[in-house]
């Protein structure tokens, strides 16, 4: 039945959504890691593609079993070392050649209750989630390489004053008024690759060759990734909350570079940003001022803006960023 | 064309879901209040949907408009006194017998940067959005008498000990085994009755004549809802943390009854709770054990509680809480 | 630790959002029916709340499995039918004296493929699903009764003439122009109520004695549901559609009337419909006319209509509505 | 502030989910075109990001207006071609180099009323909505060529036989037995891109030159896009009915062969499939078989197919598919 004319393309397949709650009891006080993983696995499957032939698809079921015993047999210190634990295991097997394993992490606080003395405590195993953000990770292994994003989606932030927009050129279709202060509200996605060589022991001396920089692979135990996302998002509350804004863009930008000025090991981040607008309402109808007081807060249409901000010394890898929307 | 069988029954109508953000400019140290609104009016309006005659409907763009000047006019306190203002105004109407009017407020935190000192310190017009959960806000004007609601919705707690289910009948369809020790998680959402005269000023030595109580009005000036929601999110979060828990309900109960231990004008609680259920992972096939380490967090189904919990000698109050789901 | 002056009030548990897919395989053409089926039971469980005593507490498990059960050995004729089986089920055992049982179901077209005349004809075991609304069915006991409403939630529909909004008072803060031709957008969500006795054989010859009313249940044997529901839905497009419209209150109370003059077997029908605005977009900034041509589709707020169309004779039934959404 | 080792990267801006509603009023029987729109521009935004300068900023409301202003002078013949007149206008100006444009569209049918004949006809102007499925559409622009995508989203099928899984490897984490029939049920979202010169007028008995291919733009006036759009639909459907599948690889490859060999216009199309589990219940504790006949519709996770079909001799094209994530 198959036409000689017509090929498969890029591909890949998998398990997604795998709801894992890992526990660890060592002590009274637990350890709580709450996360939605996805697994997807690359190399030649034509034959099942073409002629339903399975002999080299590893079940989507063995995919999510895998991701159980792995729990359990090595816990989940963060989501970024869980990845690479499951790309590493899965492209030893001779049907892979690569793959995208994600992870949605979700963070738990501990219930504050009154301890002996009267004072707030942690409780050892009462959890209360907060859902200011998620964090998120994305491992690629493609061409023998990996390729790994931490990063969070939703942090949603609004500041009352200090953001204009202004000097944008005017053609007929333009009639928004220039304004030197205006709500300027946004729901911060980010994705930051770790360089490659990000965590590697360096022998003493040495200076990295850039040749056999791909050769030396992502090293989770010298790196803190809980220190890294911490970071991460504290430089970009900042940044929010301190640049006088001239545009949305502006602030992203700022956000960026004070990421890469205090975390090395990151050579690139990009973020999703809407402009949640937020629109002055006119009160002069009921005889009342309004001097950026009451807002409507705007659903859509919103304003969006997407962009990296890198090294320049980075090299291209483009491959840590695709499908991440799901099309190959 | 109206037939003479057939009559309007139970009805309202108006606007919902005004978004309405409040900035307090008054101090360089700026109040934010995020809420949406909505409102539902009551009264005679047989003619509009009978005949179409809208000379008694005050349109639903009327009311967004009335939120807006009124969160002007009055700012926004808190969301329960913000409802008592609408009601009050709508009911005050000769077209306006009653109504219900709803508010979910967003809780924002201040976005911590650095002082001068080095020290971490709140910023003036900076916020980041707490997610953990929304307060909600319900009052509902019927027959002359307020009826007002506080609440919350899906506060998400979870422990990972402390918790048995055992004991329960079982049939022909029972194949669920007890147990002694067993994830607890649930999306905590409750709404409470303030009692019809909280806040009300009594006079020195008076006895409270139930039978004049409904007279007295809720007296928002008296009342500090802010301190009441927090004294009943930290109660419901403490029960949940120490109930050694013997079933959902159980726990559902405990936290009721402390809320109206520790808060004198509340008289009734109710709370939606739904039962987040997470199963061991049968790891046995892979030759490992699973001693309550690794779960599945589940979607559906799930267990769910409804359920009320109430002064002995309050007054039945059903107008509170009847169509809160939409239907009349 | 109980107090005596705190008392359990209203509650139901039981378990929500039970996904069955029941295929019939009678014939190589086969039958789907895909529900969403929650129960909740009710009846006296003070122990388990105030002590966590389960031996009264049928499991949600338990209900779970019931309703997988009765999949197999019943089949699924209609979602009001299967909805009794399980009320009957569960209330006649002695810990259980009345309960909410709940389903949405989900519409499945047969794929159209070429027969082998080459003119389309339905596929006997492949199908698509028709997403235009969900079919919901709601069953109450309480008191010895049964209350059962049929419905279906957000059949949206749009005209884009033949609806006016004008006459309505006006006050300081109404700024809304009327209109004479506007787009008039609903969701419309509906529940109806079946008389306590709809289908129930009656002696040859016999009046109803009111009296007795309640003590003839609903006989699903005579009654044709699917039959009833095509025809609600139909009476409620036709009216949309033919009803030169004064507001949408005017279009909802037609439509109650039509279904009621068309369906014998309900006597209340209770409408949700918010008004979907469509905001005419004003162009002459940019030198273009816009007679009602251009639309801005708006998200937040809309108007919202809650409403009743009732036989003047019917009962009050106020069981068979209260707790819908969620609280008791 | 700019570092000089920190650049932008890839991005781009715009405005997200322009809801505009297009009435064709020019005859009594309305023609009704629903759209979700956005517009993405890129081009040397440099200053912007870095130091708030914004005078090559379009501003985004700018790109909401154009959008509503073209919908009234050109009307919206289809999405794909309105998002080609968008986006060839944009990239007229001398800011913009590039951009993405996307639409949902979501089709509404007549409602059917009787005629005077009592048989039903089609309203001239009232519309319930169809959501079997999005129908979705994306432009890019990129280095001065276009490339434009047709597609849907969330096409829900399922068949009750005619699939297997069989045959895939075992290993320490394989538990998933082998079935030779199952449910199948998934939520098909396909996009597909037109070759580079479809509907381009070709002189008589020239053969294309693959060099010049690119210069030859996308000719909407000869390309019918609604046909194109249910033709595919058609084949997709056919498909998934008729092939008896040993895998949901098989079956959504099967499809791309299908449409490939049907619309020539398109050269290579893309699917993410889930595989939406359907589990047989275990009913032997309640002593009942269950020869496939009573299913839990599983949540999460499921199995994930992301797979491209494409001719053989088509062009790599990758501008076409990045960035669809949001992601740049």
């Amino acid at each position: 039945m198959s036409s000689p004319d017509v090929v498969l393309g890029p591909n890949q397949y998998g398990k997604a959504e795998v709801r894992v709650v890992r526990v660890n009891r060592e002590t009274p006080v637990h350890q709580l890691m709450d996360l939605n993983v996805s697994s997807m696995l690359r190399g030649d499957f034509t034959d099942c593609y073409a002629t339903g032939d399975n002999a080299r698809v590893i079940a989507t079921d063995t995919q999510k079993n895998t991701v159980y015993a792995f729990a359990k047999e090595h816990g989940i210190a963060s989501p970024e070392e869980f990845l690479l634990l499951l790309g590493r295991h899965f492209t030893d097997q001779e049907e892979v050649s690569g793959g995208r394993w994600t992870a949605e992490s979700y963070p738990w606080e501990r219930i504050q209750v009154p301890g002996s003395d009267g004072e707030p405590q942690a409780h050892a195993h009462s959890f209360v989630k907060s859902k200011q953000e998620v964090r998120t990770a994305a491992l690629t292994i493609q061409d023998g390489k990996e390729h790994l994003l931490g990063g969070f989606s939703d942090l949603t932030v609004l500041k009352t004053t200090g953001s204009e927009f202004s000097g944008f050129p005017r053609d007929r279709y333009t009639t928004l008024p220039e304004t030197q202060d205006r709500i300027m509200a946004t729901d911060i996605t980010a994705r930051w690759l770790f360089s490659a060589d990000a965590g590697t022991p360096q022998e003493a001396g040495s200076s990295q060759d850039p040749a056999t920089l791909d050769a030396a692979p992502l090293d989770p135990v010298t790196l803190d990734f809980d220190a890294i996302y911490a970071a991460v998002k504290q430089q970009v509350l900042e940044q929010f909350a301190l640049v006088h804004s001239l545009s949305l863009q502006q602030t992203l930008y700022a956000a960026g570079e004070a990421v890469l000025a205090a975390v090395p090991e990151i050579e690139d981040i990009r973020f999703v940003m809407p402009n949640n607008h937020h629109y002055v309402v006119d009160l002069s109808p009921f005889g009342l001022e309004n001097p950026n007081e009451v807002f409507q807060a705007g659903d859509r249409p919103y304003g969006l803006m997407n962009a990296s901000v890198t090294r320049r010394a980075a090299p291209a890898r483009p491959h840590a960023w695709e499908w991440l929307g799901g099309f190959c």
